[in-house]
């Protein structure tokens, strides 16, 4: 994992984060990985990224939401998620065309924990098929139980987990994450699987890659995806936490994406406390411009902390060191 | 297979069904039905049902919409249906924890066929855990690719595929189907996999059943749920399906129940047609019209063609011929 | 005002109904009309129905959500319900061409009492057409205050404030109102303008009406529209409300209509306390069954009460007492 | 009216306007204003404009959809657009407060020229309470007809028409548009009535403006919002129109907009073609970047072309020219 936005120099926004600057920041939240990466019997650059809203999740599920900016994506669970608030397992990310066997994987390891007869697991995808062979069945049920049994509140970011294989404006992206304190213990997170965007509409800080970057760029026709999981310990409702998932993805926007036609880009949103707190302008202008900030940084440090990696059908560069001196200066 | 609503001397509304009563009166469309029944080594009471929408569906995606009455479900490919408002796999119905089988199933299916980097599978469910040990995985990628293979214009009603451990109103439910003639050749067509309903609420044409049916009711809490899926060859965009996926709902209102806060409610309306039906009101009231009498004769069929069925927690008795008598006087 | 539904001894469902069998059973909610109907300079039989959630509804709002089975119509205010989850004004119903002043009044209303410098009025409509000439604009901001200063805990049902000119079913409709029982001092009330459906889809208690009337009928295409008004004392969110709403409309299944294409039917329902019910399959079945029961008989009573008028351009009849009688018996 | 963005030599994005870079280089739109302004009795800084999307759009309907992206707004007739996917008037824009009065001098209008027992009027609003007395009713139906009656091709933007007493990141907003070529003579142009914002978010070109204005700035909290509407002679469906409107709130990110509680942020797009075009990724990645480029540039144009104006509660300046020519430069 290279080095972090923020142990760049580089800072966005006016919101500070909390202390390990990660969705974890939020109490209860942990974070696992399985990177499957080999070359045999076919490509494989692809893995499991599972997000652990609480410890007890099944007996007290989390209250949720989600939106989509661009609903070409494959996510499993969404329904329920909108019809009552609320998510009762872990949220697990992997590649578009093992979401199945990731459900399968949530279904096995609950019913080895708990008694029920039906379940919401929810899983989120991107389309690794660049540098993964995506139609081989790489991910199966193990290594997303593995993912949720390895969780912990520090994790990687960049080519890692479900962010093994993801490309991200034309740079190797994957996972990223970011954090801000709202007010005294009350902190966001964001945690990103970032595979999207096109390299010629990149703006980072308000330069424009494009501008400084001349050479060694994969310029595909952007057909990715980015899921956006939002984390917070401020008691919020359903209805709350929908608002505040629509406005992360202005921070696209801030990136300069104007979206893409081909892109599952879905956020979704938990609260881990319960209760109601009072909706006033004040505090929703301070979500607002956490969740924005939050997700800004984390597709930064997807960008910035993935390596350089080759695959099924090509090579995605890091992001070069030359720019990120020039972001610095 | 008992013998159908129709057969029996009944009918409902005031429409014409075409030649079949069923789905596949509709062109192109074809059903498939795996059934899972064994007492080894545990109690397997489940299935595949499979509805193709066209056989080029995947070069040819059809148009479609969604709408939910009561989204406690877990259905996949909803988020997709509604931002590209179309269809282009087989739909794939089986039971609440096996939907990722269905995915994977679909994934394998279509990919021993066509070259692809993504693709949208779609897949319903109901809860059969009452008949079925639905924790035990007994549908694999294998019954879904059969349920496929098998599909054809002439199929089962009642216990079979997907509706083999199904439960409804409680009686023993599944799989039924109805169709409607529109004008000349235009047809709509419905199957349901019906697993809901409280005894106490059921009415058929107007006549209260537990005013006639004492005894050997199973009088479970309703936590079912219905799957609907709506054909039609009027081309219709997604716009319009979803209008008449909505009011396929009236249809269960119409049978009694007020709903249930466990049901995963969920209708898919596709169109095998191209093209653009201008929306006029007599034609509007027409599909209304006719996708709530198939509903409703469908979910009749599905309850009158079911055998008794006794599973893993108990029995499911099929409607009984005494009260089947007293409709038909 | 005819005999209501239940006065003629007539009942519908399982619950109980609270004392008045009104909306404003529910604590705090009040109802006020102002009915409007001459013949001079145009022919006017229409007029304003005012439903105010609480005294203090502007200082502190009810939960609110809404739902449209069927959105041709013309209601306002409905999107900021959705954004913020609650309501801040009365609520006035009137004719179609007659909101922008229904909202005007409620602003002038809020202004003459309250600082203010936005406001979200919400006003529900239906279509009088029929009876009124409703391109004469007969209301006006100063009905609309009236109908509001003289709301109370009793109120006319049938021909009624905006309920003046409405048909429902082929017969004179308007409007009706219902309440049940939740729990101890629980209570789900309903208030509906009932204005739509076909004579020949009526169906009261599992009788078809077109099987026992013959004459009198007034067979126009069904071009009308329901708005519901869902009052409860149960703490609920937005979420739950919006669920809730969405249920109403099994009622109109009930009574036997498939949905019509040039029908706006609208449910709003509010929360008078604040807080949070936990939700629980017993719960919300509970709430679905009173939904579906009172917006049944408030459309019952709408019928029931409604007085034979004549109007712009014909005339609406009562529902005639021999099929009453056949109901009773 | 100041020099437009263009004027200055300043541009945005990578597509080419057409001949005005104004909405109605779409044929058959027409833009016509309204403004209001006078110190007595009150202090009226406000006004009405009115889009219209093509001379026989009551006889031959455009096709039409709808996004929010914060609901606190009171935007009229969004509910049918979303049923119907169509507008079947001229699209009204004026202050929070007169939407009543839009609606009702629309219906006016139409009634003058028109036969209907029904009508859908479009009105969009934004909040003036800043610089104009919102709760004194300047506004009525006569302004609206002439605003309509008054349409043109060309049209002034910034202070002007419902944009008199607007202000956008604590500038003096407005009146903005812009358009974008799409291919040969598919053209997109876009409206906004800018009213939202906060100063110490602006970022124009990748330039905060905070870093380089020290004075002379309205920093009132940011409770404002934005109306765009999107017009097209690409023929497009009601759900292809949703998945543009919903893009154009990108243009707010890049603006460095993080959204903002208080907000009726709502995207109206319609198209003036019928017929259906089929959907490629390339054509739906091109219709998003031209969204979003005219969003921007339209609310550019707002705030440079809108002059300084004191009103009601104090003033708002005009972008100071100095920041003009560092932009330049």
């Amino acid at each position: 994992m290279r080095k972090r936005f923020r142990q760049l120099g580089l800072s966005f926004g006016t919101l500070n984060p909390a202390t390990k600057n990660l969705i974890t920041d939020v109490p209860k939240v942990k974070v696992g990985h399985v990177t499957l990466f080999s070359d045999k019997p076919t490509i494989v650059r692809t893995g499991v990224t599972a997000i652990i809203p609480s410890e007890d999740v099944f007996q007290s599920p989390v209250t949720a939401a989600y939106s989509a900016l661009n609903g070409f994506g494959k996510s499993i669970g969404l329904l329920q998620i909108e019809e009552l608030g609320q998510i009762e397992t872990p949220i697990v990310l992997t590649n578009t065309l093992s979401v199945g066997y990731a459900f399968q994987g949530i279904v096995q390891y609950m019913g080895s924990r708990f008694k029920f007869r039906t379940l919401n697991p929810v899983v989120g995808e991107c389309n690794d098929g660049f540098l993964n062979d995506i139609l081989y069945p790489s991910v199966n049920q193990k290594h997303v139980i593995e993912a949720i049994e390895s969780a912990s509140e520090n994790f990687e970011l960049g080519s890692v987990g479900a962010g093994t294989g993801m490309i991200c404006f034309g740079f190797k992206g994957g996972i990223g994450s970011s954090s801000r304190i709202l007010k005294k213990d009350r902190i966001l997170g964001v945690l990103v699987l970032a595979n999207f965007g096109a390299f010629d509409d990149l703006h980072i800080l308000g330069t424009k890659a494009a501008d400084h970057i001349k050479t060694g760029i994969l310029k595909r026709q952007a057909n990715g995806s980015i899921i956006i999981i939002v984390a917070t310990n401020v008691a919020l409702d359903s209805r709350q936490l929908k608002r505040l998932s629509r406005h992360s993805f202005l921070a696209l926007g801030m990136l300069g994406a104007p979206g893409y036609h081909s892109s599952g880009d879905i956020c979704i949103a938990f609260s881990t406390e319960k209760g109601y707190s009072e909706e006033s302008r004040d505090f929703f202008d301070l979500l607002f411009r956490a969740v924005v900030e939050c997700t800004y940084e984390a597709i930064c440090d997807a960008l910035f902390c993935a390596e350089t990696t080759d695959g099924f059908l090509g090579k995605a560069q890091a992001m070069p060191t030359n720019w990120i001196r020039r972001l610095q200066s």
